[in-house]
């Protein structure tokens, strides 16, 4: 046996028992659900993440385009079928994934275009055709001060049109996927934490709240932001209350990283206030350092 | 009762009724453990954290000068130490900090005489004088290619001289501490991570592992670190073996921030092979996001 082959098997023998339809990154781990088939007596329900010959312009994060971690490069995805052409998978389709948190419509748009017109050309190497194909994100939120919330008509549009024209009567009932967990989720999620002091050093003032980066992480700057910016924040019942001073707010670990919001322009704010720091929904407490220095979990609470 | 005074009580009953020396960050929090300890009947023993009125150059993390989140800022101490006398409080001394991750010693051992005479300054203030004096820390370790291991015989010099001639005479036998914290933990533990997949994509060679940032963030570049540079890496069993290509270690989570070594000088891989990141003992795992997309945390093994 080639080695490292077997390694996670347990996972993708566990993946094709439950008859999950497995994203498949690479050619080994095509080989991998293939012997995991094997085993069960199962035919396993795959599709290719492919790395797209195009990225998406402007996207806070480029997911594909040029070489990449993620998926096959879309140049190999022809052979890969053909390899695996009776091999006992069931292929189903494509997920093609260009980049995620993009603010500009026509991009997302031109990117859709160019995904749909990526999988038709792909499409032949699959022997019962596309029966599901992942259009992937790309749908941003302003988290940012100058940010502009995402025009979606022209999205829909586009995609209506790329359904009734191209899609539908090439792929016929196909099911097609886009995937919107940032922008379906990061809206609806608040951090909450309580200022406990208020400092002056040196002319600049300080609210050091008992929570910090432990508890959302991306707020402090330290989440793939190349330059820190502060996420929008406010005092919990003066939310509409016009901002009376510049403050910084800071968490209460011994580390400058533990900064919430940089200079932020506040209503006056006093020691027991709430701070709320808002997009907390996505990239929230999971995406954070929670046992960094023993500080307790905060709670989640769903409301 | 002055708004949020009661806040975080319990932490400072708790802290005072175990007798450990709380360390003050503001005058806030001095009147908090004053009311914890009359509430007790005991006498807190205290000591203030003191923003000096310089910083320590060179530092990878200023934490003292100028406007800062930490401590009492030095000019504010008298008045603070004035305003303490007589409530009942057991002030011990001081704690100033004023930065990490510094691989100069001219430079810590500078700051290690700045913060002396700051202290020797503050005395007067002190109605039993200073029992305890905290120099902070300060010692780096070389993370990055060129970054040269910090020679120790100067600072050992420059303390020996310190104790000697300034704070035996001044401050007879008070408890002298500096803080070692990442110097003696970073180097003494390794993240170890298994190879499962191998790829080529478009020229580029990617080597996927089991772990990622959720168990070692920092190696990612995303704990504060401005320009990203790799952690040392080598792998397991060839850690001699010379380099025979570039490749980039790639975490499994579906992030490009995902990135444990970016196109690394290693001998050739294989699936299979597992990945060492060096430094891992301090900033490691507990301050990574675990819980990230749902993936098993890593055993922490003591050898």
């Amino acid at each position: 046996m080639r080695q490292g082959f077997a390694i996670d098997l347990l996972g993708q023998l566990q993946a094709v028992a439950a008859g999950v339809t497995i994203e498949l990154e690479s050619a080994l781990e095509a080989r991998r659900v293939t012997a995991a088939g094997e085993r069960l007596g199962l035919t396993p329900r795959v599709a290719i993440r492919v790395n797209p010959d195009f990225d998406l312009k402007g996207a806070g994060m480029r997911m594909g385009g040029g070489a990449q971690q993620f998926g096959v490069d879309a140049e190999q995805v022809p052979a890969l079928l053909a390899d695996l052409a009776g091999r006992g998978l069931d292929v189903l389709g494509f997920h093609i994934f260009a980049g995620s948190q993009n603010l500009r419509s026509d991009q997302i748009c031109e990117t859709q275009r160019r995904t749909v017109e990526l999988a038709l050309r792909l499409a032949p190497g699959l022997r019962d055709g596309i029966r599901y194909l992942n259009l992937g994100g790309g749908f941003g939120i302003p988290y940012f001060d100058r940010d502009q919330p995402l025009d979606l008509a022209p999205i829909g549009e586009n995609l209506g049109r790329l359904l009734t024209e191209q899609i539908r009567p090439a792929l016929g009932s196909a099911k097609v996927a886009i995937e919107l967990g940032r922008y379906l989720a990061g809206d609806a999620g608040l951090y909450v934490t309580r200022i406990v002091d208020r400092k002056v050093s040196r002319g600049k003032t300080f609210l050091v709240v008992d929570g910090g980066l432990h508890h959302q992480l991306a707020a402090s700057g330290n989440f793939g932001q190349v330059i820190r910016r502060n996420f929008p924040v406010a005092l919990a019942h003066r939310v509409d209350a016009e901002p009376a001073e510049t403050a910084s707010v800071v968490g209460c670990l011994c580390t400058p990283l533990d900064l919430l919001a940089d200079e932020a322009a506040l209503p006056a704010a006093q020691v027991g206030d709430l701070v709320v720091v808002f997009l907390a929904g996505a990239y929230g407490l999971t995406a954070s350092p929670t046992a960094f220095l023993g500080h307790p979990a905060p709670p989640e609470i769903l409301l």
